[in-house]
């Protein structure tokens, strides 16, 4: 582990002299995610095995050239989903295809100008078509999936142009390449298939329901942390250190899309496979954690109120009154939102008769803190500046138990 | 245009069939950003170059594999930004540089093991590092500056290992693959800086001094249009639904963190240059992003107010005087955001008269509206329904106050 290149220079600074401290975060990182560790040996073994097959078998003679594109073809390609490989993949299959044709017809359009124009009219060539594909690299759509084969398709066409071969031998040449990256490609995909996969999809679908969890254990917190102070059930110090830093996951949902999107990217190559029997909808993941991110810009405002504690000493009835509703709605909808969560990550249709229970439970308590609002006069003395920030958040409440409902009906799509 | 690889697919599917309506786009995505075409050109040039260069002087007579790697290493290193041309040329280097000595170690090593034991020493050694080095790109410090060099580290060492060449061949090889890839690398960034350079920190800092734009735009917008109905300024139809667009512009700033810290890295690989006179304080960007992300989640609820106007449609006169403390606030807080961006594009420090007379402002409005909030006893006929979404808005623009406060700072660092 100590020799590993220049990555080691980052673990170094990182890890002040202090190799045991490095060694356990090396054990961490493994431990959050086993499947990294697999994932290691997976492209360890895409490699030797390509490797071996080329130092044994000098094919075609030219061993270096074609053994070099089938080692390179799997450091590249190997990704960790198999979305990833496959996307990777196909992208330098086809782009090499391509692009080879197209240098073949490059060389051979040359071919008719005569020695000493041939340079400037192939120089010309690669000079147009690397800055208009190079352009197409800013287009939203193809820098999303298809930008690694407009790369390799720059690179290919360019070295078959000025290769300076004439064009049977290049065919041979391409010939020998594809099959060469053909092999190679098709080693990734077999082992990252075949071994423990890593499907992109089911990420992506864990990473969505971990997120609405997280919303939920908010939730469920919330209440009991917000009006604790003077005659909420409040806990012993320490229990309660544990619970505030519980309640600060949420804020990982926040910064969520870019993940996300990758995800889905790599998804939507992936064949229909384990409990997906339909092809992934992967679009309506990207609008479900779209609406989970809306729920937890809302949960970013109540968490705002939790460290402001200007709260009154004194609790008037009024006061007392819409707290505690508060705080039921808080918990029923942390609940309901757990239900979801929990029938996603199981793959089942939410057990409806429980996830309704917690549904009208909190749809009846807002209704009641409507009415309250709407129809009870204040007594006079209520100071407005104490009640504030019970007022606030019941507002928020509200708004994130319409937040839940959409979420709610977005899972059952 | 037309043919110009994997890529057009997309384009195709996203332009159905109709070619002016792709043409317009792609005009549209070349004046949005014009460094976009420049960059292209950059690109085109570059390898022009070092292709011509190649093709001209078949140098070492290895030309095929000596150009190729040139013509790889400019396709690959050259980036839209200088920072990150310099970052990958430089991981590159020294990954190979450091691959191609351990391989030559390691063949060294096998040489001693017989002819029977070496292959399957090299295998086993291949294997080893692969799954190392694969493993260290999950950490986080290793996959956000060296991913690239360690893709190529393990790339070059295997290459090494398995070329089955001597050790003196291959140091001869090494010398020529490294000088080439210099050459390339050299070409890449001196074009990179010398022709129109984009630097990353320029870029950061022009994104980040949007960001709090857009956050002001709203906050001036917000005033006028969320009490514009029954007794504000309002306009007309079509002017209002201008302005509502161009309210949504907050959204963006919500997501934008993943830029910022690509940029950021970026950043922190470039030199000293242009206005940024003392090295790039790339980590006080990151600090001051995360400030306006706050404080656009804060307008997210905003937001979320003005979109469900259950108003009151006869506003007391109390109801009247907290509004129009709103709407001063909201302005002058958006104001003052305002002139922090100005002052940031412009790269002066904030003309603080200007500010300071708006901060003052929006502090007095804001002690008045707590002073109102805490004194006056209502008239008790108030509708508390009716006032709650006045009183939300009141206390989080109170928030936003102290958020643009807390970005002033940061921007004065």
């Amino acid at each position: 582990m100590e020799k590993t290149g220049p990555g080691s220079w980052g673990l170094i600074k990182s890890v002040p002299g202090n190799v045991v401290d490095g060694m356990k975060k090396v054990k961490k990182i493994g431990e959050d995610d086993p499947r990294r560790i697999v994932h290691s040996m997976k492209v360890a073994l895409a490699l030797t095995l390509v490797s071996l097959f080329y130092y044994f078998r000098p094919l075609y003679d030219g061993l270096g050239q074609a053994g070099m594109s089938a080692v390179l073809t799997v450091v590249v390609v190997f990704e960790f989903t198999v979305g990833g490989t496959l996307s990777k993949g196909i992208n330098r299959g086809c782009a090499t295809l391509l692009a080879g044709a197209l240098g073949v017809g490059a060389e051979y359009l040359a071919g008719f100008c005569g020695d000493k124009a041939e340079p400037l009219v192939l120089g010309l060539m690669v000079f147009c078509l690397a800055a208009a594909s190079t352009f197409t690299r800013f287009f939203p759509n193809v820098k999303k999936k298809y930008d690694y084969g407009v790369l390799i398709f720059i690179l290919t066409f360019s070295l078959v142009a000025i290769s300076g071969f004439r064009v049977t031998e290049i065919l041979e040449l391409a010939h020998h390449r594809l099959i060469t990256i053909l092999i190679g490609g098709a080693a990734c995909v077999m082992i990252s298939i075949s071994i423990c996969p890593v499907w992109a999809g089911q990420d992506l679908h864990d990473a969505v329901a971990g997120n609405i969890e997280k919303l939920a254990a908010f939730l469920e917190g919330f209440g009991g942390e917000f009006f604790s102070l003077p005659w909420g059930e409040s806990g012993t110090a320490s229990s309660k250190h544990e619970s505030k830093s519980s309640l600060e996951a949420y804020k990982t949902v926040l910064n969520s899309k870019a993940t996300e999107e990758v995800l889905a990217n790599f998804a939507s190559w992936e064949p229909s496979h384990g409990r997906f029997r339909f092809r992934h909808p992967w679009k309506k993941y990207l609008k479900l954690g779209t609406l989970v991110r809306e729920c937890a810009c809302l949960i970013e405002t109540l968490n705002r109120c939790l460290n402001s504690k200007s709260q009154a000493k004194v609790a008037s009835e009024f006061h007392v009154k819409i707290q505690q509703l508060c705080i039921k709605m808080s918990t029923e909808s942390g609940k309901a939102l757990k239900v979801l969560a929990t029938a996603m990550k199981s793959m089942t249709f939410p057990s409806s008769a429980v996830f309704e229970t917690h549904a009208k439970n909190y749809k009846a308590t807002a209704d009641e803190l409507e009415a309250i609002l709407g129809n009870s006069s204040l007594p006079t003395k209520a100071n407005l500046q104490e009640l504030m920030p019970v007022l606030v958040v019941a507002s928020v409440l509200i708004d994130i138990s319409n937040s839940v409902e959409q979420i709610s009906s977005s899972v059952h799509e």
